[in-house]
């Protein structure tokens, strides 16, 4: 273990313990933001190296928090727990943010001024992100790495039944970044379980200056209650799928199939399909086999449940439901704009999609879906950093602020405005 | 004065008032989104129409408020007071901006990503926007105008002060947005001068997207405390010119002469001086001498009062005062570290410049300092919505989130992502 994480036995006092953090994270982004690519790809590709190395050390204090944790729920510990596969994969993925392209230093749309100046803007860091997170060790590692690659420093608050497992892999980020004469302090763990210390965070607004939130509604709800500093979150994915009157039947029933079932539990998954009066006679009662072939729980419109059998009844809070299970609610809508106003009084912001042939409608929904993504004949499913090419992915934003939608590298940046002249002054 | 803006004689309760107007600004808000760029245009226009045949009830209007605030200062007095010119000079801004480019509905960046659906970016409307602001009632004009262009819906509080001239300006764009057939409560006014009104506003998140305080330090302060929606805002601008050793003298002379002298009172203006010491000797005589003859008080650290005769100590709060006055401070540093350490420890993050011929110090000056606008051999002086090419400028950001900088249309726009396929589903 570094020994250069101040532990919390030293501090009495955690206000000052979070804030010493913070001051230190400051004074490492400094460094950061001033170091060459080369530098922070070699402290991630050194950061996997000392990962697999301490292979051993690793699962020994990743049993310590499970021994520690022998109460958890079995999904809880399923989450919590380390294996060489998953170590293996925390090493890869280290290594695939290495090799993504850096997005800092970037210069676009430089161009003269009538007064002669230049004017254009450069990518530079964010300066200092809070990552708070619940069980999962590997988001230490998937995490960080992310914002080292943007050059920011990182404060890591994982879950208590986590910090063994937590503190050995943010050692071997503080060793990668040592090997690449980087300041170890880009990378510090929030070493006390006292719950305090999350408040504390959130209120540094001096020091840190995005907070992402990465776990349960739960965690989502407080942090959104007491944060001072910006953050990067969803609370919800309730998305829907819309299939239009004038939708292909074969590609409405594959895409909503898939848009429900491929996985359950992903914030992308739909919730509620919406279906137009015309067409649901056609394709409700063949989707709704498949569903209830793949042991999806129907809960539908009186529409809908004069159509499929056996269907239940949907009640007003269903269409406010976010199951993460294999139910999902159905409506039969009045075209196009019921759709849109559903989605707009029921949906999250998240991820929409319809399913038509028809070219107006598809731009109609494209533009006044008011969500982070908005699809035509896709599966919600793809709303992914990876699937859309951003390379990685440190959370999905339903907010229209910065970043939005899946949030890569870029989310992680600022653009600043740079002004190049040749002794210009304003007239 | 148009009737559909609700009186707060009606409403006995400030929350509920300000929530209704929220409610209508959202539901405005949806119509707006969908609106064409014609529609849009032709309210501006029309607005413009309205408010040149109107003079004559804008000018009573003003004449009321002028007449309540007697007691008022001069300067704020003279902020308040419109003329012929200045109604003409509104008109004259919002036909500019309906001649700006739209920037609702851009799609950028689409390609294909190996599942075989389309990936890109849509710009659409941030949603509504709460502007909070001072005296001038041209801003009712000139802001709502620039939200209206980025199809946002407005709520625009006011000083009490100037409450007649802006609900009689806002009419003439309510006019415009009804000759446009959009909706007119786009554009709506707190007609209240209930302080309380303005905490309410701060706390409408479920309906206001971002606000924008255009004031003094104390309006930047109290929105900064209370609100939780996202803010658009600078609080203070300390503006620093550095001139390096390898420095034209020509040009550092003009460019720090003309940072400070161009405009006292702007957020973009000089307000210290920082001065390598190998060319102290030759650059700050001859400038001190022009600062002198400009009026301009000078405040030094010891070695530049050895260089100029007559200069006063600067005190340790020099360096983090912002004048917005002729007076300047003036240190000498040793070398570009001890320049970039002083604006990060002293700067507002606005706008730094370098003066230097020396190509790799002018790049570490770009990268390193962290401020909004940094720049090599240009005033300070330009760090302008206008002078950037953005058209016009709702406010200047120093918040490295969002918008950053001089802030222009697309600072009220958000980017979501679009998905296209074909029937597409997740493997």
């Amino acid at each position: 273990m570094a020994a250069t994480v101040k532990s919390i036995d030293q501090a009495a006092d955690v206000a000052r313990y979070v804030r010493g953090l913070g001051a230190q994270a400051r004074s490492a982004a400094r460094d950061l933001a001033r170091s060459d690519t080369a530098s922070r790809n070699r402290a991630l590709t050194a950061t996997a190296e000392a990962i697999r190395a301490g292979r051993a050390a690793l699962l020994a204090a990743n049993r310590q928090d499970l021994d520690a944790g022998r109460g958890l729920a079995s999904a809880l510990a399923d989450r919590l727990e380390l294996t060489e596969a998953r170590i293996e994969a925390m090493a890869v993925g280290l290594e695939e943010i290495a090799a993504l392209p850096d997005p800092i230093g970037e210069v676009t749309g430089v161009g003269y001024r009538p007064s002669g100046i230049q004017v254009g803007r450069m990518r530079v860091p964010l300066g200092v992100v809070g990552i708070i997170y619940e069980s999962r060790p590997n988001v230490t590692a998937d995490a960080g790495g992310l914002c080292l690659k943007a050059g920011n420093a990182v404060i890591l608050r994982g879950g208590s039944e986590a910090l063994h497992s937590n503190r050995a892999i943010a050692a071997s980020l503080r060793a990668g970044l040592t090997e690449a004469a980087l300041p170890a302090d880009a990378i510090q763990v929030v070493e006390t379980t006292d719950r305090r210390a999350v408040g504390e965070l959130l209120r540094l607004d001096e020091f840190v200056d995005i907070i992402v939130p990465r776990g349960g509604k739960g965690l989502i709800e407080r942090v959104m209650a007491e944060s001072r500093i910006p953050i990067i979150k969803h609370l919800d994915g309730i998305c829907h799928v819309f299939i239009d009157e004038r939708a292909d039947p074969d590609k409405a029933i594959r895409v909503a199939y898939n848009a429900k079932t491929q996985r359950y539990g992903t914030c992308c998954t739909m919730e509620t399909l919406l279906v137009d009066r015309a067409i649901a006679p056609e394709v409700l009662p063949p989707l709704a086999a498949r569903y209830l072939e793949a042991g999806v729980e129907i809960r539908g419109c009186p529409a809908t449940r004069r159509l499929v059998d056996g269907c239940a009844e949907a009640t007003p809070e269903d269409w406010d439901t976010e199951y993460l299970a294999p139910i999902l609610s159905i409506r039969v809508v009045d075209g196009l704009d019921e759709a849109i106003d559903h989605i707009g009084t029921h949906g999250s912001a998240h991820t929409d999609a319809i399913v038509t042939e028809d070219y107006s409608r598809a731009q109609r929904f494209l533009r006044e879906v008011d969500s982070s993504s908005v699809m035509v004949n896709a599966s919600t499913r793809f709303a992914d950093g990876f699937e859309y090419g951003l390379g990685a992915e440190i959370g999905i934003s339903t907010d229209k602020l910065h970043a939005r939608g899946p949030v890569g590298l870029e989310g992680l940046t600022s653009q600043k405005f740079i002004v190049l002249g040749d002794g210009h002054i304003r007239q």
